[in-house]
């Protein structure tokens, strides 16, 4: 059971989110937390960014790493929308970030228990895991997307 | 056995390497090749950036991104004188790069076989994957970088 803490940065996340989908873009967002503040966030700009490393959590870990002057964000918390991939999960390892709080669940591509969790092999950083928090919600916002996405193709 | 085409864009991701180390940053340097051309290079800088996202590899990629106009570098391939870690192989999937070549093996971090190989997991994306390219001269600048720092830490 996720606590009213999560879920409130959660939701933040999800604003983000919203974000991505009125561009057009897989909505998937991400908030950056150390204490009660939120230091960064970011949302999902594959696409407009025209860029494969601008997934939500990296736009945030690196708000968050110029917010706080340091490549050490050993006292933050990442929320985000859908569980992390390789790229976001190995960003977390490198940025030292001990607490990931997720919402939707990735079975093709989730690195923090989904495909594989990356924490459970011998890196030198491993984060505590939550998931699930407010994850029907962020699974409805992806679902909602990819009918729109679906239906807008099939009248073209 | 490497190739010499191999071999003379290791050459490239060296000088990018010696780049870092003249700035004090572990001496890892990256190449993005389409053809025969670079389209992009990178250097670590994680010390002087005070970004953990702020590695060879993530920074070739992006600038690869920039100059390609697109997310996708499937004509690409990846010269870097160390191992890729987890961001950045992860990277490497999401760039859709169908080639990565490396230097020395990273018995700590590295995820292109070493950890682990991240392209025998069932992600969206596989590399064919070249490694030891040059693997002694890319590992000695790096073991030269770490004597070094440690003479000027017993010194203090």
């Amino acid at each position: 059971m996720s606590s009213e803490r999560d879920e409130r940065f959660m939701r933040e996340a999800l604003e983000q989110a919203r974000i991505a989908y009125s561009l057009g873009e897989v909505p998937v967002g991400a908030v950056i937390v150390k204490g009660d503040e939120i230091v960064s966030c970011g949302y999902n700009r594959r696409e407009t960014g025209r860029n494969a490393l601008r997934h939500a959590e990296l736009s945030a870990i690196d708000a968050a790493c110029e917010a706080l002057h340091g490549w050490r964000l050993w006292q933050c918390e990442l929320y985000v929308t859908l569980e992390p991939c390789p790229m976001c999960t190995g960003a977390i390892i490198n940025s030292r970030i001990p607490r990931v709080v997720f919402g939707a669940y990735d079975a093709k591509a989730g690195s923090c228990g989904s495909v594989v969790n990356l924490f459970d092999l011998p890196y030198n950083h491993k984060a505590e895991v939550e998931g699930g928090v407010l994850g029907d919600e962020c699974g409805q916002l992806l679902s909602s997307f990819f009918k729109e996405l679906r239906e807008r193709k099939s009248k073209q």
